[in-house]
């Protein structure tokens, strides 16, 4: 499955109010999958927790101590609701503390008088963290060993990313291959488990889709399968096997929208 | 906070590799947390899991135990991928058996012959459980105690959560008032957190956000406040002293895009 290399996993951590009650949509999960997907690490799992600390130091214990990085989006601003960063320090009996540099970035984009004390929290890091930077805002994140402490907005989160990526192992890619049926998973279902038993290797995902007017039939209008897996030559004979079974259906193999 | 009664909490948990690769982008939690604060519960806590038994089963049986409810989605279609119906038998210690109306509901949708042995699956559950309906697909989910669990495309999920409603009790309905600054965050988080500190009751959110070219300038071009809680008078007193505090510092205040 690794090709004998170690197989690197990861772990999103959304903290905010604001994603639980709904008011804002996440996207920075996805976001962090895609990133984590181009380098060969498993996004394993992710978790979104309110503005509370100790809910947020139980779920950075609990996982950081299970995969190799761990990737925390918000609470890293000036107000009040912004604790990540007493969090993460309690997480790892930590003392919070002025990171010099981070003042010097912060102190250099504000107006005189205006870089107040609220504003100097946003340099407040565990002692030790290295810090993170973005070409968007100034405010940096940071890492404590295996943790990524990032900003919450989308497009901040994204340019911390990138002064991440070299810090990170990179692992085996993963290999995929995606194809669109015009028949509903029922139908193919029997014989997909079939394939996916002779290629123990790679994972099978089926996804039906529904036609413009939604899933009313109850029974879907297509389905996407997915083959996914690290051994390129068990993803390309999986893939061979669902385009066979797909033919003796007497149904097409549509390019992926 | 909850005026003598009991407050209710809920836990949303997202199964399926589709949303961990970042492919599909999960909208599931967000209708979950909307649904729920219409009843006056509290999503507390979410989690993404792949589709892998042992990690369902760990993670129902966490939230649950933590949990006035828990609100699965994902898994439980008719492919070799979809195993949460087992998962939550395991997680629950219960045999998992054909319902014999789900099977009447799923057999009179078919064709004759199309009611295939994979298709029968959908209508397997943990025994005891009691099914969701939904009036989009005739495919039903189902309750096991204090979890629900429920397809993952997002409209038959939807419709799911009406079939669930009136088995909820309901908690008290959290009000809360929205304000758009023309401020950047840091210069009112001072007299903020004085605020909140002032009103223990309410959580104030305080969310930047910034201009059409972005936060380039690191400064956030204004601020969403957002003070909820479940003491009206709180809320608007707390309110009340928001709007003092922005025309204080001669901005105004903006109806809410």
């Amino acid at each position: 499955m690794d090709q004998g290399s170690k197989r690197i996993t990861a772990a999103a951590l959304v903290i905010g109010d604001e994603i639980l009650s709904g008011r804002t949509q996440d996207v920075n999960i996805g976001t962090i999958a895609r990133f984590l997907g181009r380098l060969g690490i498993d996004l394993c799992e992710a978790r979104c927790v309110p503005d509370i600390e100790d809910e947020i130091v139980a779920a950075v214990n609990a996982l950081r101590a299970r995969y190799t990085y761990v990737f925390t989006t918000g609470g890293i601003g000036p107000t009040h609701d912004d604790i990540t960063a007493d969090a993460i320090g309690k997480a790892f009996g930590l003392p919070v503390e002025h990171h010099p540099e981070a003042m010097a970035l912060l102190a250099a984009r504000y107006a005189p008088g205006e870089f107040n004390e609220r504003r100097q929290r946003m340099a407040r890091v565990p002692k030790g963290a290295s810090l993170i930077r973005n070409s968007v805002s100034v405010a940096p994140g940071f890492q404590v060993e295996n943790v990524f402490v990032m900003a919450g907005v989308p497009k901040i989160m994204q340019a911390m990313l990138e002064d991440i990526e070299p810090r990170l192992t990179h692992g085996v890619l993963v290999k995929s291959r995606f194809y669109t049926v015009r028949l509903p998973e029922g139908r193919i279902a029997a014989a997909l488990a079939e394939i996916q038993q002779r290629h123990a290797e790679v994972t099978i995902g089926s996804y039906p889709f529904f036609s413009q007017g939604g899933p009313q039939s109850g029974i879907s209008a297509g389905t996407t399968l997915i083959v996914r897996g690290r051994n390129e030559v068990e993803v390309d004979a999986a893939g061979a096997e669902i385009e066979t079974l797909v033919r003796a259906f007497g149904a097409e193999l549509e390019p992926l929208k």
